[in-house]
């Protein structure tokens, strides 16, 4: 690993958009995100995503210079098609809206069907929370996990995200359905280290830390067990069926790849049309007080609140530089043609 | 156990309401909602429940005879104080409420605050479901739980229900935020059993599946570990600001039971607003198709949607009449004056 400065990392993404036909304003915007989302310490989905989007733009699965279009509205709910269109300027604009809709009417929900791989749920989220918005959303993928008590893979790990304004720090939850993600096996097999809690079956059908067994039975584990697995159907249907979209099932034939066509929920509050700043203030710091000061399983620990990792890390990186692969940022150079 | 006709349940129970000095109409209301649920299998929250609710109308801790008020409203949002009157009854008004505002709207998000324990949560996406509407609610609790990687008690363990109305079973979900109810363990404790998973951690710090060593540390844990305890903190931040009422750190300090003086919030979604039965029906039959056709980890097993455990249980109840423990039974006989 090296430490490259933000800026750097930005830019270099965003020539190697550029050069794949992204139009400028959405070279800029997609590398931004993809840079921020390495920044905050979620490699998986960001210098390290670059070279996977380009391929998806190379074989036609991502349309770069599809737009949105409006397909149903009523009163604060409104539905659009992505049209394969690049998944973070898709889901950029439909959280947009929603939050146009919330500044007007308190609440906006907006669903977006046919769009493609959105990254970081979690960008979503905190761009919403930058512009004082409380908000939700998730996404639906391709059949990627087993469902409790399944041996094949017929759900998907549906990222799902919370979040909260807060000056000090917004509160941010990003999770997926699945307990760790198929990146953290690799990082942690690389490592030659064991996940801290079995994280899907082995071949034998037992529980197991052991990434390599997973990686090879591909018997995921869902977070919570019979929970994820459900909450991941539901998240589905609500989707698919909000957006008049694909669900799983569907996403499954679609042939676009990891997410394509994929349908998406994102729903704004305006917390200001509700109540205001100093009870909001009153909520939040109660809770993190509350957090902070539970006594700790392990002495010297602090117990965090939702988003207060990203956030130091993001610190800790902007002073520091983004850490990255040599070989992935030498490989998006090359796609950036300055090698 | 034994079993008792679901009319012989309800009535018992209701006037055992009744006796406690609720109105008639909001005894039959409360009565059936509590038969239904042990008729669904959730004993914990069912028949086993009344005694305490009759305690809680004694201590003044609940109001049988309070009515939500309306404290804001704009367009689909509204929020009532529930004035702490019967959680049962606040709670199908707020889920009511919501469905009126999405049946002219196609969306309505209504919060609740200072209402009382609602018994169980899938209560109401079902009631929802029955009327025809997707919906999605949740409540916080007081602190039942700790945090990831705290030893006390400092977060709720929220349960979270999301249903979508369907001809041949309604597809619910219904997941507190913790692995396992204090209500799973103290079951499995009297069985003399293990549970299927680790439910908690033992007082040397150390995860099991023994029940009474987690009813000993009171270190439940949170479903998926930290994802379920992220959920829960954001699930109880978003009830209390949007109900403007209490988060868990205050319902802490409410001094009125279980859940007194809690927050909820009741989104309803009428799908036939947005797209139509044509559509719901298949994305409904290609997920569960999907589902019920995976590989089963073990053979002669097949995997369930959301709900579809309850709807079988209800049926194969609705035959045999609802199982209850005899004790509990003849005691809530007592409270209805039938001994």
């Amino acid at each position: 690993m090296i430490r490259i400065p933000f800026h750097e990392v930005q830019k270099t993404i965003e020539s190697a958009f550029l050069k794949a036909g992204l139009a400028s304003e959405i070279a800029a915007t997609c590398a931004r995100i993809h840079a921020e989302t390495s920044q905050d310490g979620v490699y998986s989905h960001g210098l390290n995503r670059v070279e996977k989007f380009v391929d998806y733009v190379q074989q036609g699965w991502v349309n770069p210079s599809a737009k949105p279009s409006l397909v149903f509205q009523l009163g604060n709910l409104e539905t659009y098609d992505g049209h394969l269109g690049p998944g973070i300027t898709n889901a950029l604009f439909a959280m947009d809206r929603a939050m146009e809709l919330a500044r007007e009417m308190g609440l906006g929900l907006v669903s977006l069907r046919n769009t493609t791989h959105w990254m970081r749920g979690g960008s979503y989220g905190w761009h919403a929370a930058e512009k004082g918005f409380m908000s939700l959303c998730w996404t639906n993928t391709e059949s990627c996990m087993p469902a409790w008590g399944a041996q094949s893979a017929g759900i998907g790990n549906n990222p799902f995200v919370m979040a909260i304004p807060r000056k000090e720090g917004h509160v941010v939850l990003d999770m997926a359905m699945s307990q760790y993600s198929y990146g953290k096996l690799e990082i942690t097999r690389l490592k030659e280290e064991e996940l801290p809690y079995p994280g899907g079956f082995n071949a034998a059908g037992e529980l197991t830390s052991i990434p390599a067994e997973i990686e090879e039975s591909r018997r995921i584990l869902p977070t919570g067990y019979w929970k994820g697995s459900s909450l991941a159907v539901m998240l589905d249907l609500f989707a698919g069926i909000l957006s008049q979209g694909n669900t799983t099932a569907s996403v499954d034939k679609a042939g676009y790849g990891n997410c394509g066509a994929c349908s998406q929920v994102f729903i704004a509050i305006d917390p200001m049309k509700i109540t205001n700043q100093t009870f909001i203030d009153q909520a939040l710091e109660a809770t993190i007080a509350q957090l902070h000061n539970s006594q700790p399983a392990e002495k010297g620990t602090q117990i965090q609140y939702p988003g207060e990792r990203s956030l130091r890390t993001r610190k800790e990186n902007q002073a520091l530089g983004v850490p990255v692969h040599e070989a992935v940022w030498e490989r998006v150079k090359g796609l950036a043609g300055l090698k």
